[in-house]
């Protein structure tokens, strides 16, 4: 068959009440994404020239999340909810003018990829169904398929024969179909059932009561599985970590333990990496190969290079850019902080907001003060300067290539290229006091109990 | 049948000597909690009136853990041990005067809840046996039951015929009767067996001599599992953990990875709450729905409300008290501070005792210094009070509200409202010195190779 | 049979470029070792006189790895790769003048153990091969054994017939003989096969020709798992680790979730210690009975004595020694430090290259400043001390026994016994200035929005 235009329409609208979350349902994430853009981005990626996504009036949220992404022209609002075939048909103004296959999918079905849903748009010119193998049928619509391959119709459970009941392929409620027959269809479907609702999947039946030919493609259970409750949430969030994990050790990066590391859905890690275990990876990692990643570690919207060594225990939150061999060690944050190659910083640190030289070192306890309270500053280290333990360093604040700044230093104005700062007191001596005090103190202590 | 009066007797003689611990083997905890307090809390929860635990001389650890929580009159003393039937009978004493149903259950069996006792109440006038149907029942005493479904025999594995050994009711030790019948038939029960000891098993074959009716109620195996060695106590823990994380994903807490989540018997999410990957939650902890507790992060005895945010690495000690709103950040340690509404504390800090004002911001690096060796002191931040990096706040000090405390002063003396406080000396500059240092250092080190 | 001489040809020289990592495939670790160490500690375990590593010209890491650990005449280059008989003939030279039972086995099989390669010494005349029983034989060389036990031959899975593909006894490459025939039995091995390649397995064949009674013995399919992956490798990883934490609480440590705690193969642990979640074991860590290591401790090239509590978020690097009830608390870092008897540091510390008297406390946010950008240096903290929280001690420095430091100083010279010293400017006080500050900020931002 020849190519034609694709659009999808997303519901979005159920309101997830089992998720007991003041998150609306489609809103939780699943490997750092909300479920509703993973089918988003499936739609994407399919090339639809238009996304609509219908979604109710209970949650500002979705709609603002939708308009933010794809704009107002986007949504289609479905006020009260009537059934399934009832928020497809909402869509329908949206739709107006467009013309080829529209594909129904879910903003609860988070594990469904663009290739599970593309063979749809290869099928006849009625109704495509993607089924699925069901491990356990029960509750699910079957679909009784015919002789020929043909989708008769979907039958409820409830409704299905003691025959019709052995069916284990079942209807995943996505569904493909060109735009004119599916809203011809879906303006046939009636009410009259128990809930009193419009269901999309009436569409079948009609379908083929109009000759058209409707049939079904196949995706793996897994990959259509919805989620209505936090428990499915995590059984569809441990489903896509398995996929990561095995793609990630296919493409060569070395896991000691890679079930104890969690990754984004956009998680770049170059062959030759190594991942230690206990990492997470939340949005925006690119860990070049040849990187180490150590245990204990938190990575954001950050960029490592090879010979990069990060933790254990370092967060690098976004904007940290470490360059080649870069070291950040156990207990040290970075953010939005670009470090040249061979820069360190191994214990306990903060450095935010600003740009360390090559080969710079960053000591123990230091502090990049980049906040007063109202606003950001920058803080500029040079290449080779060595920052003494326990410093502070107010932003904005430069120091310069090769400088020093003496341990415990609160350094307020820009230190020369080659220069040594210090901001300290003198040391004082008083001669046994701590013996005396610790007496006291003991007596005291010995009195109180 | 009515209700009567209830009393348990515990068995936490044993010692365990498989578990190669010094700590006694009814002390190790399963889910934060002594094995033997999860004992004594079901019977407890059963309404027991009165609660005896027989322990032995060997372990005084657990005497004083018996008459901590319930005092002297909780104690039987067995020694020396002669077996589960002497055991219950060095409790006939501490059980004088009480008349009803007396259940008895074991200090090792810490998955027993209430809900499966308490179907022992309910049963005839004999001994009323918790079962289990066993995956394996080799090695378990096994439940002979007659066609009405009595109990008539208990047959050990190794006594049992080969038609017996293909029984797979087996008995979880956990028995009830009426207090006078059980202490008359443990008057009847003989030592005449390999191992020279009293069985309590045998009171149910002297109680059927006696034509009184014993019968069997079941529970899970997984619930009457007893713990003898350390591979034990962690499958404990592992159904434990379990049985908690599908609790609080169905009370629609929202957690990606549930099984890198370790929760306490008492802890307290509500629903709406995000708890990221890898988070301890020791004993004491109360997160209120719509707070967010991100990875690695370790939280006892703390409150958190909601709109509050944890970690990554946080550690929230007894006494942490986070209001509304409040963050907490990475690498810091809160130990009995509360933190008012939007107090934030964002990375590497030790707050310990002390309050914190709305909205007020401890920046990094700063310690509340509430130690001098001997005593605890308290430090007060005021609301919106602003606490410079690196700063040292000596215990006792107050920072007045919408204070200033400059980046790495050591503050000693109260700081009044809308003031500024410094502690540091100023910044001096050695031009050239560092490049002279690192020059003279260079040449040391090359000449040290 | 009697005792004979031993020695070990190990085959070292595959390329893994399944691996995709800079690391030659060899050096990759498994429970923090390299695999082909793990084969040389067999061969050792074993008393072979003689252990040959066969490597290639690619890699000189390995080439290194082994001249470094077993010596130059460890070496036997294999240039160009010829097969795995070819591989073997060319540690001919090496091996000369060793008349005795040789062993053949694989850099990249890391869990086979001494104990699982000890039978092959107890076979025939012939060639002794370790098979498998496989769960899937498919692509396995199938071991052909007559009615006597004997091994006839080892087909490869493509030249089988139907009959022969049923075969589950497996060859897992591993092979025994004497000396004297395996090199005489080499020089016969052909080419002639579609990879021109010479097959160690035609031994087999070629043995049972001459009439040399050929034998099988069996190992556990894990035991000789081969890794050519990173999905592999952390499959072996896995099964080391599920080892390592059986052994360990067969031996009496106490670990709530061993599933989630990590060790080398050189970890001590003590019956009797406790190991809480989440905690990484790199090497050299010896742990004694009765110590505590809690939650997110990352512990390396260190000892921790009875009763000490280390945690959680405690990083112990090489050359930490913590004596007896030492406490090492969240986010700090020892590394090369001696800590004496009941020795504290509680809070967000680093503490490096130093000694610790018993008792002495070191305050949250203390720094050794070990490190001067070119060399490092001791500090030393005598018994009793007391160090103020965030002090910066600058090494080679000493404070005394019972000295106190003052929070937030520097210390530069050395502090005698039951002196205070203080590094630390007077606190200043600029009445109503933040007030100010804040009003101007909150202008300035809002104007800036």
């Amino acid at each position: 068959m020849t190519s034609q235009a694709r659009a999808a329409i997303i519901l979005a609208a159920g309101q997830g009440t089992r998720m007991k979350s003041p998150l609306p349902k489609v809103l939780h994430p699943v490997g750092g994404r909300a479920m509703l853009d993973h089918a988003i981005d499936a739609a994407e990626a399919l090339g639809c020239e238009r996304v609509i996504v219908v979604v109710g009036n209970h949650s500002p949220e979705v709609r603002a999340h939708v308009v933010k992404r794809l704009g107002e022209g986007a949504i289609a609002v479905q006020d009260p909810p009537m059934g399934t075939g009832h928020a497809v048909l909402c869509a329908k103004d949206a739709m107006a003018g467009f013309e080829g296959q529209v594909v129904i999918t879910y903003g609860d079905v988070p594990l469904l990829k663009a290739s599970d849903i593309a063979p749809v748009f290869g099928g006849g010119e009625g109704v495509t169904v993607v089924g699925f193998e069901a491990r356990d049928p029960s509750g699910y619509g079957r679909l009784l398929i015919d002789a020929d391959g043909g989708l008769e119709a979907i039958v409820e459970h409830k409704e299905a024969s003691p025959d019709q009941l052995k069916v284990t392929a079942c209807n995943s409620g996505v569904m493909a179909a060109p735009s004119g027959l599916l809203f011809e269809l879906l303006a046939e479907v009636k009410n009259d059932n128990a809930k009193g609702e419009y269901y999309l999947t009436d569409v079948v039946a009609l379908a083929r009561g109009r000759g058209a030919p409707s049939s079904v493609v196949f995706a793996d259970e897994d990959a259509v599985m919805g989620v209505n409750a936090q428990g499915e949430l995590a059984v569809a969030e441990a489903l896509f970590q398995k996929v990561q994990r095995e793609t990630f050790l296919a493409n060569g990066v070395t896991m000691p333990a890679p079930e104890t590391v969690h990754f984004s859905w956009d998680t770049e890690i170059g062959g030759g990496a190594t991942v230690e275990p206990f990492v997470v990876f939340g949005k925006g990692a690119r860990i070049a190969g040849g990187a180490r990643i150590r245990s204990f570690s938190h990575i954001e919207g950050a960029t490592v290079a090879a010979g990069a060594e990060v933790g254990p225990y370092a967060r690098l939150r976004p904007g940290a850019e470490l360059a080649e061999d870069v070291k950040i060690g156990n207990f040290v944050e970075v953010k939005n902080v670009k470090m040249a190659k061979g820069a360190k910083a191994n214990h306990l640190a903060y450095l935010g907001d600003g740009t360390v030289g090559a080969k710079a070192n960053i000591g123990a306890g230091t502090i990049f003060c980049n906040y007063d309270g109202f606003f950001k500053h920058h803080t500029t280290v040079g290449e080779g300067a060595f920052v003494g333990s326990n410093s502070s360093l107010v932003a904005p604040v430069t120091i310069g290539e090769g400088a020093m700044v003496g341990s415990g230093s609160v350094i307020t104005s820009d230190v020369g290229p080659g220069d040594l700062a210090l901001g300290r007191a003198g040391q004082q001596s008083k001669p046994g006091w701590a013996a005396r005090f610790m007496d006291a103190m003991r007596a005291k202590k010995a009195k109180s109990k």
